[in-house]
Formats: structure tokens, C-alpha cells, sequence
């Protein structure tokens, strides 16, 4: 295996003009959802293939029937081949107001407590991501000649618009999207020092329930006592949803939840994740999930279920007499493992149902419904790609569980058969999708140290 | 005593011209909440004290801080004296352009069932209602040239605005009010051919509860299963108010209510009030209350408890993974008997509190808090008028208690010490304060003539 420490002296030495590259990439307007921009997606779309040919890539741009995906190749003999996936558009920049300086003139900004970061749309999601790998090949290719893998680089353009077309496009190019792995890297860290492995991505099932009780509004000193209440209805219905443990009380809601290994456990609890530190931010300080469970596993591992809206009645300043004909909730559930979205629909639709006075009804429309992405916890590139991290940042990476969802990984594994190793190096306070996004220097800098060791451990470990 | 009959006889013949003064009362656009039509408020309370003048009676305007009273004396020695009690006032008419004809153009109208009704506003609330009593004594006097009892009329200005001066003006004018019963034409029949005497108005308490979780919106992908959620804890609070039996919960709810006498129950279990005829015209068809207890103490002789309206997190289209920091609920009681509202607000807010975790917080804003009125069953002028009323409509009026609150009525018993007789000719489908109100001829007709019998009964039977 080459030599990894000129690699990494390389990407230290070549960190300013990293920067330039990626203010260069920042400074186009890629928004892909506004039609308006169609042509700025195109030029990130062949800025990016024109930096990949210059390193060497056999790249191309693909039309999709919407934005074109950048597809680059750099095949090698006899070692494991990885697809990094990535993404070059990004949000709308709305309120632009709010914005501290313009989105689209990427500029390194000192934060109140000193980290340096380099803020614009796109500086973290998902542009500077995509460039601490790229730019870990560039060393690469620089000192060694080469990659330590195969490497197909699949850049998209629309993924903050649903990646509509991506998965049809990924159905039909299978033989060229040919690898053993997925890398992607769109995650965040677990703190500022402490690098992450998203592990799993939950799923989720989101329900919109409309409960009619009377045709119309009703006077309460009229009808109080006798009329079905339809914000009673939808309250008891709620509130059944959980029990006094903090477990969901659907029938069969666990079914397919698995118990995270032991070694796993012992990591998890040798985290300490304390209320305090968690729950402090936010004003809180009492895990609400479930009781016998550990609060990392309530966030991470257990599957969940929140109200998200309700809405019935009289709502205004002062009071109202009124029993109300109609009232509303969205309800979702992160999903974990093996649960299943369809029964899961089935059991709480008859849940529901079941707690509708004879004389009301109820509307329940489904609005989403996937499953959760997880990775096999004895993955070996896992492990491989743990102990390059644990090298860069001095401390071993947590495997947390992520709630939002990347529905392509989905499709990675449905078309391709793939498994994805999902590693980022955003954090919290990154304003992903929000006025002033940044991404911290140090994410980009020893993001790309941590790539270049990847690759590596990924040659020799797989 | 004096016959009856000439006396209904000339409400007969005197139909037409009842009508025309009535049609001149309406055609006042009194409107007490907009200070624009406070000329047109005194205009109304001056035609009255004329009307009430050329009947004899000893008539005046008195001021009040807002818009005038209209007093008459009639006195008679060695009877009984009744002060009679209404509102010249009526609501606003916007929005205008759902009347089928002008608010303050009055006119007789054929209904699609082929009832005759007075259109305009105010027809029944409560100037047609007004008139049914003063054409009674306007009657009297043309037969016999005096009253069967001593009279005070006592008609205000600002009802619709929430009487502000009146108890203030009544307790100053104590002396000048004596009476030994109060008489209230405001209020409805059980249907279009049974009259009612409405012999308790349920009190109100009402809260407005606002939880607390997080010191903001949450991303449940992140937070779900960790965060307390403020509709959760609501949904629970409003769910436990309730028990399977529909009763109340709250402790110490049921102090202070009665049994109706059995001999009311009785008369009750006769009208035989079905889930059809009460609930089928709303769409409904199971009673909601506590189930031990007939459709009719569920509506009128228990208290209740109604949420009349919530909101909290995402309300709009489609879908937002949110954990929201703040819902709030708006939760009131209909109150019977001696139920202390005070009691019920300490009870309340316990109960409440009890379910707040112990990292969130809740405000409780009590919105109003007003004891029942009740009838005693006893009452001598509740049997006298109650035989006037079945010899006028055919059948015994039934008692009823109304969810609505007239807060006067109090009034007169605290300064005065008078117990009210509230007996109106109103109908459900009458419109009170919406576009096209209406006054059934046959309410105001027969409704003159209940009321000149009922002032019969009064001087034999009390």
C-alpha cells in the first residue's frame, strides 16, 4: 500500500487552493427546484466533469429528463471499486434579507467563538462535502498516480427537488454504476471532534387524520353533553397512542425493531449522551421516549411517533361557545430496521378507526412511507473505515442513526444491490437549508485528510 | 278576575295593527356595539317609551353611561308586581349580502313549509319577543283599562354588548324595581307547538391552556422520541377529562349538583327526546354524554365539559417533520346547580398541572367563571304560568335549561333578590344574530296571548 503521510502532507499544502476551487463551485447558482436556474445547474454540472477530467476521471455529463448527473470513472484492476454519491445543487437562497453576506459569494468568515468557516448556499450541502472526496483523490492522484480503489464518482442535480429522475436513470445505467460499496457523503458529525458514521437512516410514515363529528359547527350550551366532540375524539386518539412507559401502544408497531448488538450498546453507553448535554439546548430535560431505554437509543435506534400539527375549533384571542364539526392532526413515525410502512398503515388506520364514535367518521390520508436504511453493523468496510477516522480525529467514530431520510441509498441497495457507507462532517450549527449556511473549515480541511485515510483502509480492508 | 276571553279576542282582531308597530320597531337599525348607530339606539328606546306612554304607563328614558333605559311603571295595589325585562338592541348585520331582503325592512314572509314569519333583524331578538308582552298589556288595558298585576318594564339598550352599565344602573335604582318576580321574554320554545319555561341557565367556566416543551420548534428526525411534545401533553389532558362512562373526571366536579325531583324526571322520560329528532338534524346519532343519564339531562340538568378549539405545530398543506415548543387548547364547562366555578378553577388547574412533565410549564388563563342560575322547582308563579302556557298551546310546557347564559338574570338576584321566569317564543331555526332572522307569526301571535293569560295566572295564582 503507498505511503499515506505525503497524501495527507499534500492536502495540508494545498488547502488554499482546495478553498479557490470550492468558491468556485459555491459562486454558481445551482438552485434546482426554480426552472430559472436550469442553466446555472448545468454549468455546476460541467464545472464539476471539466475538475474530474483534469484529475484524470473519464467523465461525462448525463441527461436525465431533468438536471444532467455527472458520472466519472476511474477504474482499478484487481482492488474493491466504490460509488460516491453527491449532489451539486442546492437550496433557494429565500429570505435573502437575512442573509449577512450574498449566498452566492463564498467567503472564510471567523464565527463568535473562533472557528474559521467559509460560508454561502451550498458550502456544506452538499458542495463542500462533495470536495473533501474529490479533492482526497486529487492527493492521491498528485502523489501516488493513482486512486488505492476503483472509483465511480455519480454527482446528481436535484436533490433538493426529489431526485425525481435519479432513480429510474440508476435502474437503467446498472452495468456502468457497477461497485462494491456506496460512499456518501451528505451526513454530519457527532460533535465538532468527534466524527460519525451514519449507521441508519430511519424511515417514516407520516398520516394526516380528519375527524367530522357534526355537519356543522354547534353552539356548546346547546349541544355541550350530547354532541360528539371531534377534538375529544382526536385528543383520546393521541394520547392512546402512547403509554404511560413512553412506548407506542400500536399493535405490532415493534415487529421488525432489533436489539443494536451488544458491542454497540457498550459503545453507546460509554458516550454518556446525557440529558443535560442533549435535552439543555432546547430547554429540556427529561427524555420523553421510552423509559427503560437509554436516551441514545430513544433518538437513535427506538422507532418514534409525534403529532406534528393539530388544528380544530375556535382559535383566535378570547373565547368561543363552539363544539367544533371538524377537527385535525398530522401524525408521523420514524421507523427503524425491518418495520414495515404497509402494515404499519394497516394497524393504524384500524387504531384510528377504532376509536370513531359510530356516528363520526374519519378521513386518513397517508402522505409518506418508507422504510429505514440500515447498515449491517459487521460490515467490514465499516470497520475499516472506522479505524481511519479514529486516525484522523484521535477518537473513534459513533455509528448514529440519522432521522431524516436519503431515499437514493434506498435505491442503491433496490437497483444495485449496494450497501452505503454514509460519512459527513457537517454540525449542528451549519444552517443546512437557512440563511448564512457555513461549513467549518475544519470539516473541510481534516474531512478531506479523513477521505484520503478511507480510501486507503478501504484498499486494504475490504 | 276579569274574563280572559274578550282580552284574547282583541289580539285576535288587533293582529294587523300589532304587526305595523312592531314593523316600525324594526325598522330602528338599534345597533348597540357600533358607536355610528347610537342615535339610532335612543331613536329606538324614545318609540318605546312613547308606545309604553300611550298605554298608560308612568314611562321614562334614564341614562346609564351608554344607551338609555326605557322604564314603565304600572303599579297596582294588593297584587302581585312583575318587572318585565328585555332589549331593544339587536346585533350587527354584516355580512349583509347573505340577506334575502333588506335587515331593517321588515317583512312578512311565506317559509318553503308554508309558515308565515316576520323577516328582520331583531324580529326575534328580541324586539318581536318585546312586543308579545307589551301587546299583552296594551291589550288589557283596551278591555279592562288596567293590568291584572302591577308592572315595571324595564327594556335596555345594550345587551348585544354585554349589558356593561345595567347591573351598576340596577343596583343603584333598587327601590325603584321592586318587585316580586322577574319576567324574561328571550328566550325559545322546545319546538313549534310546545312551549317552554326555561328554568335554569347553566353557568360557564372557561380556560385557555397553553403547554410549554422545548424553548423551540424541533426536527423530529433528530428530537423525535427524546422531546416532549406540547400536543401529546395536551392530547392527554383533554383524553383524561373524560372517562369511558362520559363523565367528568376532575375531582370535586359533581359537587354541588342536584337530582332533578323525580316528578321532573318523570315529565322528561314523557317527552321522550329521541337521538333522532335532537341529534339527526346535525348529522349526529349517539348521545356523547354520561351514559347513565337520559339525552335530556345530558343537555340540560348535568354539567359538561367541551374543548372548543386547539392548535399547535404544522397546520398547512402536506407535511412538516416538527416538534412544536407551544399548543394550546381552549377548554370550557357548562356549570349546573351550585357548582363553585371557583372551586372548579382550583380543581382545573391541579388536574392540569398534574400532567405538565417536569421539564415544560403551561399557563392557564381563566377566560370567565359564572355560577348557574337556577329556578326553584317549586316556585309558586313557575306552576301559574305553566298552566297559562298549556291553556294556550294545547299541551304543558316543559322546562327546560338552557346552555346559554343570561348574566342580568344574576343580577336581579343578587340586588334585587328576584327570582326570573324566562319564557320565550323563539325557534331553533329563527337565525338569532345570522342573516335572514325571523320571527314565526304564530310565535308572536300566540306568544301575545300566552303572555296575557300568563299575567291572569299571576294575579290568582301567586
Amino acid at each position: 500500500m503507498p505511503a499515506l503521510d505525503p497524501i495527507l502532507a499534500d492536502i495540508d499544502r494545498d488547502l488554499d487552493t482546495s478553498l479557490e476551487r470550492l468558491f468556485a463551485f459555491l459562486r454558481i447558482p445551482s438552485i434546482s427546484t426554480d426552472p430559472a436556474y436550469a442553466a446555472e445547474c448545468r454549468r455546476a454540472a460541467e464545472w464539476l466533469r471539466a475538475d474530474l477530467a483534469a484529475m484524470g476521471f473519464e467523465a461525462s455529463l448525463r441527461e436525465t429528463g431533468g438536471h444532467p448527473v455527472v458520472l466519472g470513472h476511474a477504474p482499478k484492476a484487481n482492488a474493491p471499486h466504490v460509488l460516491f454519491y453527491g449532489h451539486y445543487d442546492v437550496q433557494p437562497v429565500d429570505p435573502l434579507e437575512l442573509w449577512e453576506t450574498p449566498p452566492f459569494e463564498p467567503r472564510l468568515v471567523t464565527l463568535p467563538d473562533g472557528r474559521r468557516a467559509i460560508s454561502a448556499r451550498g458550502a456544506c450541502d452538499d458542495k463542500g462535502q462533495v470536495m473533501t472526496f474529490l479533492e482526497a483523490c486529487r492527493a492521491w492522484k498528485a502523489i501516488h498516480g493513482e486512486l488505492p480503489v476503483g472509483v465511480t464518482v455519480l454527482i446528481e442535480g436535484a436533490e433538493e427537488d426529489g431526485s425525481k429522475h435519479l432513480p429510474e436513470w440508476v435502474e437503467a445505467n446498472r452495468a456502468e454504476l457497477k461497485a462494491d460499496l456506496v460512499l456518501v457523503c451528505d451526513t454530519g458529525m457527532w460533535d465538532r471532534d468527534t466524527p460519525a458514521i451514519t449507521s441508519s437512516l430511519r424511515g417514516l410514515a407520516y398520516f394526516e387524520v380528519f375527524v367530522t363529528c357534526a355537519d356543522r359547527d354547534l353552539h356548546s350550551g346547546l349541544f355541550g353533553g350530547a354532541a360528539a366532540n371531534p377534538i375529544r375524539v382526536l385528543s383520546r386518539i393521541i394520547a392512546d397512542l402512547h403509554d404511560a412507559e413512553g412506548r407506542v401502544t400500536l399493535p405490532g408497531f415493534y415487529d421488525g425493531v432489533r436489539q443494536p448488538p451488544p458491542e454497540v450498546l457498550e459503545r453507546w453507553r460509554a458516550l454518556d449522551l446525557t440529558p443535560e448535554s442533549f435535552l439543555g439546548p432546547i430547554g429540556l430535560s427529561v427524555p420523553a421516549g421510552e423509559r427503560d431505554r437509554m436516551l441514545i437509543e430513544q433518538i437513535q435506534s427506538r422507532p418514534t411517533c409525534d403529532a406534528n400539527g393539530i388544528i380544530g375549533g375556535y382559535t383566535g384571542e378570547g373565547t368561543k361557545t363552539v363544539i367544533a364539526s371538524r377537527a385535525s392532526a398530522k401524525i408521523s413515525f420514524r421507523l427503524v430496521d425491518d418495520q414495515d410502512p404497509k402494515a404499519l398503515d394497516r394497524s393504524f388506520r384500524a387504531f384510528v378507526q377504532a376509536r370513531i364514535p359510530a356516528d363520526c367518521s374519519v378521513e386518513i390520508v397517508t402522505h409518506k412511507g418508507s422504510r429505514a436504511i440500515a447498515l449491517p453493523f459487521d460490515m467490514p468496510a465499516l470497520g475499516a473505515a472506522g479505524r481511519a477516522l479514529a486516525a484522523e480525529w484521535g477518537t473513534a467514530p459513533v455509528a448514529i442513526g440519522s432521522g431524516g431520510s436519503i431515499p437514493i441509498v434506498g435505491d442503491f441497495k433496490r437497483s444495485l444491490g449496494l450497501d452505503t457507507l454514509l460519512i459527513g462532517f457537517g454540525l449542528d450549527d451549519d444552517r443546512v437549508h437557512s440563511p448564512n449556511e457555513k461549513y467549518d473549515l475544519q470539516s473541510f480541511h481534516k474531512g478531506t485528510r479523513s477521505w484520503a485515510r478511507i480510501l486507503a483502509a478501504l484498499a486494504e480492508g475490504t
